[in-house]
């Protein structure tokens, strides 16, 4: 039994706030690797990947969602896509995606980072778009933000098990 | 650095082969409860969870699948559901199921056990529901096939990384 894998899944926590400390390019490629081992069906691996660290991009992108004080505060960016063109199923590469994403975000923490997963912003995916560079048939599936955590320990919560649990047959 | 961790993301493969031995029900409880703990929109959780372990109950869904050979080989099954009344985005819902999913896949491994991620039953989903007693709110996300390996160091492949790092910025 590996307790350590099962204790990082437990303790995986959003992290909002991070020092000032840049990320390391290795460390963004390792966790778009991580991300790229999740399943996908058929393995189709529909994921791709824009690491951003550049201040000015990361200040724009800021500008594109509700949160922009977590984005605005982070020293790095993952924006996580789908490619249409490699996509067969819209249900299922959704589901690869949040697969991948949770690998990355793992990943993060392993690697002594905090990241959070933000969502919101695909309200504005057509002018994140824009500002990336990318062609229409990227779709964005979320945002990570990140960084070396500025505190630990924070608190979550989650259902009793009675209550996600239906059946046991 | 917790290389465990990422070791677990690179080395978690699909099995598809199990020994017959029956798996623990608290295992069962366990992997439930590590889906529990992925993030999901505004922590909505909308996930809900039913394992099965009795043999008729998984020969009959055995049947539902065009991969009825790894169903009936299997000792034990969860289905993965999102409660469409707890659900406030199709697509960010969808993606919380896949993240909820890996942190299962990955604690199966770290109990020793396989899994695989089966996606082709969702075609008869309506009949899952009917056989399992399920409300129609009830969305049906995957059937998880798990139980001890048969065998391991299976072998698995993904696409290099220059091909889905689209751009570091």
């Amino acid at each position: 039994m590996n307790q350590t894998v099962l204790d990082a899944i437990y303790q995986r926590r959003s992290i909002r706030d991070y020092t000032g400390t840049p990320v390391e390019p290795d460390k963004l490629r390792e966790i778009v690797r991580a991300g790229s081992w999740a399943p996908s069906g058929l393995n189709n691996q529909p994921w791709r990947f824009v690491t951003i660290s550049r201040r000015r991009v990361i200040d724009q992108l800021a500008g594109l969602t509700r949160y922009s004080h977590i984005i605005k505060g982070a020293p790095a960016l993952i924006a996580v896509y789908l490619d249409r063109q490699e996509m067969y199923n819209e249900v299922k590469d959704h589901q690869a995606a949040g697969a991948c994403l949770q690998n990355m975000l793992l990943a993060a923490e392993a690697l002594d980072l905090g990241a959070v997963w933000l969502g919101e912003i695909l309200n504005r995916q057509t002018e994140v778009n824009q500002l990336l560079e990318l062609a229409a048939h990227y779709q964005l599936m979320a945002v990570i933000a990140l960084g070396y955590p500025a505190h630990r320990g924070q608190k979550s919560q989650r259902k009793p098990l009675a209550e996600l649990l239906i059946n046991e047959i």
